[in-house]
């Protein structure tokens, strides 16, 4: 039994540090918490004080299993236990914040937000290409496509939490931001796959992702059409028999769950899923019990995926001179190019005013877990090569990930200060 | 990342047939939820309909990973992947379930309590031994006592759990029963640590038992001391700081999960510190408040544990005649023994009427997963000795384990039944 009371002690450590990592952001930083937590996961990681107190491979550690399933045998690869957790609660995440958006806003917002991502996708692809290219020359065509895809990658979840705890989730910038971000992970999974497959068979082949992404996002909008156009069937048949015993929000988020894992059967990533799963419920008469008891779930186990998300940060990796350089360099590239690829179209297409096209240029920078999914995907696919320079390349990506995504809070909070009376979300429904 | 996927179905799925199963058994055959879930569980096994749809190591079944930790190279030997999430469950409803507790009442039945849990023991442990040295003398005395020690195990989850749902947590039977089913536990994990020493050292040492019985106690009771002598300073120090930002209650359910994990270095069992923590801030005047708050988090997770507790049971092992045999006249005295043994002193230490005493006792009859603990550890060390003997001793503790818990909410039910108002707890707080 041993080892699983090392796993609860892990989960209430992470827990334990993001609270109060979190609190000492808002109260002594005027900082949203997140980038306490953020913070809170590298000062706790394996490569810090988890490592230096605990010398275990579970207590705040990956507890990176490569095993086997022994029942059948089946060879599972590498498995991060805790991940499991970490996806459970950004799953979480994103299905309250389905529920707490506007759908109507949402809708409204649908043609600025997919320019806007289109844009944000464009000039980092490009500019994190060309880098690559010019600076590592040798690691090939791959490599390069696949470093401008961590570039391109949006960590919805991250400025999703930002908005949500300074309560401008449904404002235009809000729903332009999280039109734009699902529109940005569909694209995200069109460049990874046809980069994978363009790394295993050595062909780039446009068509296949062209088919993902049109299968994807059909997928996806018939979820949002099927909730906005039949609330009542959502209500009456999903929610109905749910009501008495008074469970309907418990079995709503469950319902979130399943629709998570539906979506990555046509290839989206499941935050994506939950976040569509909350928008249909958001269109119900429900939406607001929905949103209040499943509120102080999220608020539970949200700061658990952003405490793990800095946990993955190596501060030794700061070693050397080159590959900080590049490093760096790529940093402010995926920074500016992400803010201008989408503040030019929501200032020309959306019509916004200079400061909301700040704050959607500015939501749209933190490349967070997903950057750290494409680099893993580029590392296990070959594309980065091998041997050190794929090492180097790969720390590069994660810094490139966490460091966008440590600056976006402090950058987006001063945007939203001089805009009038803000909003904050009430954080646990009082008695 | 497929993988994960399958996992986040797996999770998804279990849920939402705890759900429809709790809400079938509460809507059609006016039961506990909780047996619902536990019928769900036994449907979606592995070894039923999960294993016929899904042939799949992950997907609805029980992920066991026989691996090693990369980085160190630390050998594991068996993990569960789900049984985390389980923990993790079970610990969210006792935690609540000791805020939720009156603990005044509750030092009220101290006495009474631990009684009831001495009488509880004896007896069951009694019949246990017996029985089994009669038909299995070949196993030998390590196994009998292993046996003896299935019989005495009490699982509080499950009837903490129908108590909260039909109000009756703060009523004189409730508060016996938790009071009981935690010094049953302390007990329990004496004769456990007893049994496994003499099964690996082959000599009785009943003065380690003794000690750890002491320790374990002695701590327990100075958790929830501090906690009754002084709430304001768990409300200033603890809670304090989270108050602003509205986050106490989420604090508060963390701190239970770090109570969970200490206790178990003095080898409690981990729901028996997260209830304590319970308690801890049931006394303070936080408690609706957090109340309120972490209800909704364990409705979310405890079905969870239910459920998964249910896919333990191969309905398959009901293939012969012997084992079936034997394990129904355990089930008859394991139900029998926990009753009477709890019910003489409930009555005459405690003084309570009849129909009290027979709650008290029905309350105590289900083994749950301790009683599966216990049998798992007893095959480990190998106590049950090997091959086909071990396989049927341990076919039958696991039956002993599941059918005392499967009856008690349909024998507990009609006992309060006629008990004049019932008070159900709200299940989720409205607007």
């Amino acid at each position: 039994m041993d080892i699983y009371f090392k796993f609860i002690l892990t989960f209430g450590l992470i827990l334990l540090a993001a609270r109060i990592g979190g609190e000492i952001a808002e109260r002594y930083f005027k900082q949203p918490s997140v980038i306490g937590e953020l913070a809170a996961g590298i000062i706790i990681s394996p490569f810090a004080i988890g490592g230096l107190l605990f010398h275990d491979p579970i207590i705040l550690n990956f507890a990176t299993i490569e095993g086997w399933f022994t029942e059948t045998g089946e060879e599972t690869g590498e498995l991060h236990i805790m991940e499991i957790i970490s996806e459970i609660a950004v799953i979480c995440l994103l299905f309250v914040a389905g529920v707490e958006t506007d759908v109507r806003a949402f809708l409204r917002q649908g043609v600025t937000g997919s320019v806007v991502a289109v844009g944000g996708v464009i000039l980092p692809f490009i500019l994190g290409y060309v880098v690559v290219m010019t600076l590592y020359p040798d690691v090939g065509q791959n490599g390069w496509l696949f470093m401008g895809a961590v570039l391109v990658a949006t960590s919805i979840g991250l400025t999703v939490r930002i908005l949500m705890e300074m309560g401008r989730l449904n404002t235009t910038e809000g729903t332009t931001i999280l039109v734009a971000a699902v529109v940005d992970d569909i694209i995200g999974i069109v460049i990874l796959s046809v980069v994978i497959q363009a790394a295993e068979t050595g062909t780039l082949d446009i068509m296949h992702g062209v088919q993902i992404a049109i299968i994807g996002f059909a997928v996806w909008f018939a979820l949002l059409m099927f909730g906005v156009r039949f609330p009542h069937l959502i209500s009456r048949f999903i929610l109905g028999p749910f009501k008495k015993s008074g469970t309907s929000p418990i079995f709503a988020i469950i319902c979130g769950f399943i629709i998570a894992y539906l979506v990555t059967l046509v290839d989206l990533h499941p935050v994506v899923g939950a976040y569509v799963a909350g928008l249909m419920f958001a269109a119900t008469p429900e939406r607001e019990e929905i949103a209040q008891s499943t509120r102080p779930i999220m608020l539970f186990l949200a700061p658990f995926f952003f405490a793990y998300l800095g946990m993955q940060v190596d501060l030794t990796m700061f070693g050397e001179a080159k590959p900080i350089a590049v490093a760096l360099l790529l940093i402010g590239l995926a920074i500016v190019g992400k803010m201008v690829g989408c503040y030019i179209p929501a200032r020309v297409v959306g019509k916004l005013p200079h400061r909301s096209g700040m704050i959607v240029g500015v939501g749209m920078v933190p490349r967070g877990e997903v950057g750290l999914i494409v680099a893993g995907a580029g590392l296990l696919a070959g594309a980065l090569g091998t041997g050190d320079v794929a090492r180097e390349l790969f720390g590069i990506a994660v810094l490139i990930s966490i460091v966008t995504t440590l600056v976006t809070p402090a950058m987006l909070k001063p945007l939203f200060k001089n805009k009038g009376d803000p909003h904050p979300t009430p954080k646990l429904n009082k008695t």
